[in-house]
């Protein structure tokens, strides 16, 4: 028996959905909050490199002032959490080291012995600073991915935003002050009893035409 | 009660790890692979457009020719499949109104009534066309973190990779023909027994650091 039933994961992937009202009275647990970070947190990237940090924003004045970039979109006041995903800034040796050093924390290696890795990873970040922000922003969607998985399989509502002015977003949050930049976001919590968009058919392509076998 | 609880969704996502060496011999059952099919159709994209194409490579032989452009790694023929995650190239009226028409399809909505939505995804292609890929390739990364979610909740080991030249990879495949470009693709089978990765401890920076509250 698989940890989770196919019957359950494609149940709870069909019953998710981009909420576009959220009930502004129901809070997710401390527990589960806790556990959809820890799953974040957990989300793959490029040589493990985690190139991201993701800003939750629990002021609400500072929830307010999002809202008025966010295109006035209700969920970024009401929903219960709001995540803002970020990419690092210009990445580069020192984010390389950092790396490294945890690498050599948890697995007890020594940092010699990650030499050869570090002159890798090195030749990676140094493309044109174009490219490694292509890069990088893209690992951020994979962290998206996951955490709106997780969401579903925990049965917390969600919406992921690309809505909002993501410049003002890293004025008013200091992300670039903090070397970050915002590049998606994610509002989450439990439906309002009269979301229409909850009970309005999903709309995917048929498998057929989305996957081609070859 | 949570549909899955959060011990075994964290469970599964520590489980999970980019599998260095598959096991050859072990393949995902079509039941399972089919469930995988799934869920990566399910994955959400801007404005539902999903600009993309998933191609699962059977053919042993385009495998190997595959793998002798991707560094040589043996998952890409060791594993019991392999997806290679495309974006829609130059995506424009054609694929609005695709979509389209399936909203109208599963909704029974007079194709009439959707006119405004059309306005705004015009809109949005009619951006440079580099800005247009950037956006489009993201989505792609959202439906790699759900394969990848999916897989680990379902016990399948998946390895996402980034190591292959991709214009050998639209070569090969035929992509470009069939207006698609390769970004990412990702392994999955079962873990060979002696895979030493499998027993190498995760490595991430501590949620405190990954996650900061405002």
């Amino acid at each position: 028996m698989p940890p989770v039933s196919s019957e359950v994961v494609l149940g709870q992937l069909h019953w998710r959905y981009a909420t576009k009202k959220f009930d502004p009275t129901r809070k997710i647990s401390a527990a589960d909050w806790n556990a959809l970070e820890q799953a974040v947190t957990l989300a793959p990237s490029s040589y493990g490199l985690q190139p991201w940090k993701f800003f939750v924003i629990d002021d609400p004045a500072v929830r307010k002032s999002l809202q008025a970039v966010s295109w006035n979109q209700p969920q970024i006041v009401d929903a219960s959490h709001l995540v803002v995903f970020c990419v690092k800034q210009n990445p580069g040796t020192a984010d390389v080291d950092r790396y490294l050093d945890r690498i050599s924390e948890v697995r007890g290696a020594p940092r010699e012995s990650l030499d050869g890795f570090r002159k890798m990873l090195l030749g990676s970040m140094n493309r044109p600073g174009g490219e490694v922000d292509v890069w990088c922003s893209r690992q951020v969607y994979i962290a998206l991915g996951v955490f709106l998985s997780a969401a579903a399989m925990l049965g917390i509502d969600a919406c992921p935003m690309e809505g909002f002015e993501g410049e003002k977003y890293d004025q008013i949050l200091g992300l670039t002050a903090k070397g970050y930049s915002a590049r998606v976001i994610a509002t989450a919590g439990y439906r309002a009893t009269d979301d229409r968009a909850a009970t309005t058919p999903k709309v995917r392509f048929p498998v057929g035409e989305v996957i081609e076998h070859i």
